[in-house]
């Protein structure tokens, strides 16, 4: 199994295989982060609250249970004032 | 932040704080494990099907967005067929 570490291990992933294509489930500890993405990413908050700012939008806040969507080869900002629990799927 | 592995790396999680107390997300690639609870354990599957083999109970399939209930002290048997992800709170 995959394990990710990204931002000094403040975010951290493994890889899941599913019935919907690759994905990871992952963990974003407090702080700002800027991502690229290569796929278009679905991301999915299992636990805590994420707000994101996606690009050519507003700052948003995407609670448990609520999911956003990021266009390939985009870069997209995230912050998080607690713990975050994700799922994000990679579509091809 | 916490990153956990299991059973040769089959079954790993990353520890993360939630409003509701600690918890773990993680992954269970294809396989049949026992855990041993310490504290009561609430499994939610966040993708994929785990069957569950709960104390005193039969076989059961948990699908995504299902969740059950394992004693503090106890001992479960899981079985996936395919990659599962989970988040497990942790309640004391």
């Amino acid at each position: 199994m995959k394990h990710n570490s990204y931002f000094d291990g403040k975010v951290q992933s493994l890889a899941v295989n599913t019935s919907e294509g690759p994905a990871t489930v992952g963990v974003i500890e407090p702080g700002k982060y800027t991502f690229k993405t290569d796929s278009e990413e679905h991301m999915h908050v299992v636990a805590g609250t994420l707000k994101a700012k996606l690009p050519g939008a507003a700052w948003q806040a995407f609670a448990r249970g609520q999911s956003f969507v990021v266009p390939a080869q985009a870069s997209f900002d995230v912050e998080a004032a607690a713990d975050v629990a994700y799922l994000c799927y990679y579509k091809k």
